[in-house]
């Protein structure tokens, strides 16, 4: 029965629409992002530029996060690159990935209205604990789809796609180190967090860590 | 008039069109979600980490609601791998659908609310119906773009369209199973929309209901 | 200057990101509408069907905004399928005309909120008149872009162009009775309304009034 | 190890999907604007027309900002037809700009809560700053991507780029004077923000400055 279906056809289009569709659903989890900035009201005897001003961790908050989420579409689409083949099972860990990432809307939200309070620990590990399960996220995707060549462009090198599974080791890790500074401090979290963010969107130092670009 | 029309031509772009709309309604959808669960306020002597996990009831229904959008957005893209023309029948059909799939928020929204009331069985009841019209929307659909071979690309095997018409009539059935147990209880009709969205997510027993994949 | 673009190659491109960009906007217009549907909160003695059924409004408007938005998108689909080429003004009068269908989610959530007040008749007149805006929108961008054959395939009819133009006219035409009848009756105008999108997706009586589809 | 990479044919669908990333950002950050217009909830004694006349600020911000950003998406689109190749800061630079879009949508909300409060100065510097970062963001880009012709497509005549460079230079300028005259008066900021709107969206005045449209 399969081979009556406009298989070797279908299949370039197949990719494409999964990515399409993932590129929707981050768009729009960036986007929302915004939602999570009330407008204040002003407190009596309070001005507008101080309650703006006050409104800082939201400012923090929306910038980590949208960095964060705009650097998870630039993998997705450095992985999509060469990933050529789509079968059921990529499907649902990409599906499982774009769940997190829209996730992230809700920790961020968190994050703003408490790191300001005593509970600012929670909210921090809430944070670096959601970036940590995302990544790793990302990385069953590519493991699934890069075990043994399975879903990948046949030309690829497999020290290209060694290279890539051993610097997306660090994205786990490094955002879990986070997750556990948030047990020291929330601010050393979020500073960890913001420096992952800097250092992937700092082309001079990445180029060390991703050769081709 | 037809006739001058650039109708050859435009039959694949329109069914782009029609399919790239209808991702980026039902990535928002799927998207959307994530704005029904609220930052919690902490009552007297409560802390954060117990307001998170009292919003358990909202983390399950981001769970089950997304990953049944994501599959219901597979089911799209399967069917749209084969359906090759439109017309406007089918583009209306296709609006109900998306129409129910955005709708599913409501339901979400009212089960996370609710679902820790005596209210429990109506939220249930209302969710699991939810997913019911939008199975028998799907049915529709495909009925009427298999009907004939009406819009289907016509190298189709038609064991493998009677395959599809089979395992669709599935879908209505077992979330009006699901419906009717909320009736007895809240918690069965979960379970049963929980299982049927992990069952369509674990690629093997999916195999044996969808040979080709 | 001009003829250093690369010009003739870069055209069909064009076409295709302004009807991805629309489709994005509409799709989101259309999805965003189920934000103005607010989980019910229980008065004293009020059981949730009860509430839920309450808000019958809320469902009404939701469903004639949806299926309105969806013909929408229809028609910008059928413009854009003879509409080859793009200028300045067309993505002007494009984006006025985005403008008025996103901006159909407040007169909804208006009209929602007042259909069962006293103010019912000023909610269906700021609801239908926004549709006879935005009817008048799409004329204005259907007779800009076929004025002369401007931006249209050079292979299309003008008899074929002609009457979309005479069919385009009874849109403005038909939502401008539905707002005059809010005078009178909220209802009747709401009738009007819930008529004409029903009429555009019946297939049969639309057959009529466009003779290729 | 970059030469195993399907690099060349892969060029353009790069380009593609950060377009049609970019296209989603943009389209959403124009839609979410209109969640900033609350439904008005009536004061006793009012009626709705008053009710609703009464959030003119809301409607004239909505209109400022959407217009704003549809011009943005159309700047987007025009250097993304001359722009070719795409490199990790491009994607980050656009990444920040997609930042910058979608924020506005917090000013916007800031400007129709306050515009007739004794803080619209504040309301207005906040306003008119963001669409000056925002143009700033857009000549990183461009600068960027023009520099040395670096990501540019290699038939464009250098004298249409330094004609883009120079007439880039200007958006950030003027929205610097509206920056500059919320200082003296928040009318005057926003009529010059409104004025630039209709100055981008007109033609006939824009053809001075865009000579090949």
């Amino acid at each position: 029965m399969p081979e009556s279906q406009p298989a070797a056809s279908a299949e370039p289009r197949e990719t494409a629409r999964l990515e399409a569709f993932s590129d929707g659903v981050i768009a729009i989890a960036a986007t929302l992002l915004i939602i999570g900035i009330a407008v204040p009201r002003l407190a009596v005897g309070q001005t507008l530029p101080d309650a703006l001003l006050r409104q800082w961790p939201s400012y923090l908050a929306y910038l980590i996060s949208f960095t964060t989420i705009l650097i998870m579409w630039l993998n997705h689409h450095t992985l999509f690159k060469i990933i050529r083949r789509v079968d059921h099972s990529l499907i649902i860990l990409n599906g499982l990935l774009l769940m997190m990432i829209t996730f992230v809307n809700f920790p961020t939200a968190v994050l703003a209205e408490y790191i300001e309070t005593p509970s600012r620990e929670v909210a921090a590990l809430f944070y670096s604990g959601t970036f940590t399960v995302t990544a790793i996220a990302f990385n069953a995707l590519w493991r699934y789809a890069s075990h043994d060549h399975r879903l990948l462009d046949r030309s690829v090198d497999p020290a290209y796609v060694q290279g890539i599974t051993r610097q997306y080791f660090f994205g786990p890790t490094l955002y879990f180190v986070a997750f556990l500074a948030a047990f020291v401090s929330a601010w050393l979290s979020l500073a960890i967090d913001a420096g992952l963010a800097i250092f992937f969107c700092f082309p001079g130092v990445l180029k060390w860590m991703r050769p081709r670009n």
